[in-house]
């Protein structure tokens, strides 16, 4: 039996699912799930297609036979399942973000695999070695940032990830480098974003006395704090919390909503246009 | 512009998607938003379609080419939106699940007009009135269930609706009535289903020591408290809930969870099979 | 049995706690509940003590024995309970948020009793009036910002309200208007403060992609937007919502926050300090 | 300066706070926070305070004074903070639980220590290895229960820790065991409680078609599944889940859960009466 993922994006007309669906069954593949999304303000068809066969068959004649009846700019893949991804992961001190995946990664529960990690502090160096993951300590300091930025590409390129994830990773990236792996750079920003952007969010809903505090995980763009969002999620606080206690707290939605938005990612079911996400969950 | 709204619910089968869309492209129909679910265990196929085109178009003659072309036992409906349900509604004392309706309506935004309000105690009935809503206080005492019921019968009968909602109704009804409305009463039962069945859920849950309370809505079936499930919510009680604390803080979930389930229903969005729902949001 | 209420917000020091419940011990009163918080920013002390003793207990005897034995610049009250609070309550167009208090009102339920409903426009007349509330339509058009909150004033004034509740009152109301009421205004603000301050907020949250909106109910002060925060809640989008669907579900959260909001101030259990709340729940 | 932590549980009466206090002030202690609560069905008081001094002071000599002051069967704890306490974890095969505990202790955030995991399988004897801390296998197969029982016993009484922690552990154990730890044994229960009592929850779950799961953490007694619940979660899940799903799903509230319970437990915030708990978060 073959199961196979179809993802496609393109330019909305009559006929498209007619046209899709019509391509699947002619080559004996049964949808299990499917699941369409129409962005009027756009025109643009998104679809998320499992499907499958008792018999063999060609993931890339599937793809070509998609592409030449949608026509148009469509993007379309055809995966076989179970397609196991690879992650690199950026990390300064804290640990429960990077913990969370490497524990699940252990347990072979991940739905990928951790290639490396890339610290620009030490911290966390004994930690992930005893997971048997390859640690890299790229420090920031006494280097131009350009330099630094080289020498994580380096270690990240050698290891060729499908995906980039700032597991709490506490340096800006440049665009020059974002841009390099456009909707596949995972940050985990800790607040509920637009609210507290920047520095220190935790402090700022102390100061301003918030009954709620929150994480969002997003790709990250050119622009800092405002790529699309892939998932968010909050919890309530008290006049009892002071800014380090909300940390603490804040830090166990930080580790769930990375999670959640790796889940989603991991299993094909996020797509980016512009600065949002269509997510078939 | 015409928007037809399509149901479907029949054995699955490779191919399924392409005859259905097909039929729909072939007749200039443009396909919004579509969802669909295989329940593999029971080989069963669900769609929900929402689809527009340009000009008039005979919902009628739609599903009949639909139900030609899937063949088998399939249930297929099509229906031009917007289309306004018809509800009856039926209490006892507790006035929350109630209130909530009735202002919906009162503001055109329930999507469903209420028809009548039907009490076993009176005391809605003011209440009721002041929304130019008839209200028929029809009493279980000094009579046999069977005269009760008969009844209930003729007056909800007599409004045609499409759906009965028990909103705080606190009577059990029998079998034989049920059947006459199948997955068409809605009950909000006032504890997380299963746990806490039957009578005074709310002291069961403080004998207990529970941390959350919730509430459940469900379609009414022949079994009490087993139909398949609509919606259910939870909410955080503490050693400072006493009983009737629970169960003031209680209304607030039970309204919010009827709102939640018949916002589901009234929208076409729930389907049910055995005793579950398969429900596209 | 007399239950009564004490209120206490004073400097803190060593021995407060053994001082005030020494002196509703003489009195022969048992403590039922205790709640005290120690903000050491401000070295701030608040309690909220429930306290019954079988026979009849003059109020202000012991709110003057408290104060002499606290000294410094205590802020005592000490009521006896029930204790029935009066409400003007403001809005413009929308119902959800004073559909909800007057239905919890005309059912004993609110902990308060309303004595007006004014409103800017005269959408909600009719509606209020079916609860056999008044309702004053002063308008803001054709007149000066001044002389509309001087007509505000002068209804407000004349029901002598211990809170002013904005159920959806779209008004910037002026600093020298919010100063006579200092935390006696309630606001409902239609996201989660601090993200998308001002206008059109579900726009706002529609055009950033987020995947969570919610409300807050806050204290008016001078500084829009930014008075203490008293409750907050937030349920998750996704991208099937528009700007006007995120509306419409965002009305849901912003009733039950401003029930929940409402509950708390009405039950004296919220104290202001600046711009942040302590709250006994 | 000394941080003090009392614990008092005993009969309620009129000036049993002011005598309390009375002690705490005289003795030269500022209360940081005081909790209290009266359980009027059981007239037994509830009291959590948190106390500072500049100078050295002994803890013994002040629950001395407390116990002699409130009279009767109170019983008092006082102890210096921070104090560490000391966890056996008893595991099977399932990892989220365990693992949440140990990087938590691994990096000082648990606010105890693991002094040892003991699993009646072997699967997660390597990964506990890989924060050095010691595993035993004690298998509960070829030898009774007795026998399994008294070397659980052994082990675990051979660390002295002050709560037992079963984190998956899917064994029953016996009352005589159970006894010998009254309220020290803390177990996660994979279903909300009480619904789903017993084995398989999740197959349950999914069979009655929940829309809603659940996980809850409790102290464990001789009733299998009915001890003082400590916390409880709840998550949403759809007819897209089968029963492996819900399971997956329903480990990250397992693990959040039990964490939570755990934080409370630690910190001294939990008081067990009967089937109940009282909580001050």
């Amino acid at each position: 039996m073959t199961k196979l993922l179809v993802l496609i994006q393109c330019t909305d007309r009559t006929g498209i699912v007619a046209d899709i669906s019509t391509v699947l069954a002619s080559n004996g593949l049964n949808i299990i799930v499917m699941r369409e999304f129409v962005d009027l303000e756009n025109n643009q068809f998104f679809s998320r297609i499992e499907c499958v066969k008792e018999e063999d068959i060609s993931s890339s004649l599937i793809a070509e036979e998609l592409r030449r009846k949608i026509r148009g700019n469509a993007q379309v893949t055809v995966s076989v399942l179970p397609s196991e991804k690879r992650l690199a992961v950026l990390v300064t001190k804290e640990y429960h973000c990077l913990a969370d995946i490497l524990v699940k990664d252990f347990f072979g529960q991940l739905g990928a695999k951790v290639c490396c990690v890339i610290g620009n502090r030490e911290n966390l160096s004994s930690f992930t070695q005893r997971f048997s993951i390859p640690f890299f300590h790229i420090s920031h300091e006494e280097r131009s940032k350009e330099q630094f930025e080289r020498e994580l590409l380096d270690t990240i390129t050698s290891f060729d990830p499908d995906y980039i994830v700032l597991a709490k990773f506490m340096r800006i990236l440049s665009g020059d480098f974002v841009a390099k792996f456009p909707n596949r750079i995972i940050n985990i920003h800790h607040s509920f974003l637009p609210a507290f952007i920047g520095a220190n969010p935790y402090k700022q809903a102390y100061t301003r006395g918030v009954k709620i505090i929150g994480a969002t995980a997003h790709f990250v763009t050119t622009d800092l704090d405002d790529g699309p969002i892939i998932s968010q999620e909050t919890m309530h606080v008290d006049h009892n919390y002071n800014a380090y206690q909300m940390r603490v707290s804040g830090q166990e939605i930080e580790r769930n909503v990375l999670n959640k938005a790796l889940s989603l990612v991991l299993n094909d079911r996020v797509f980016a246009i512009g600065n949002k996400t269509v997510i078939f969950e």
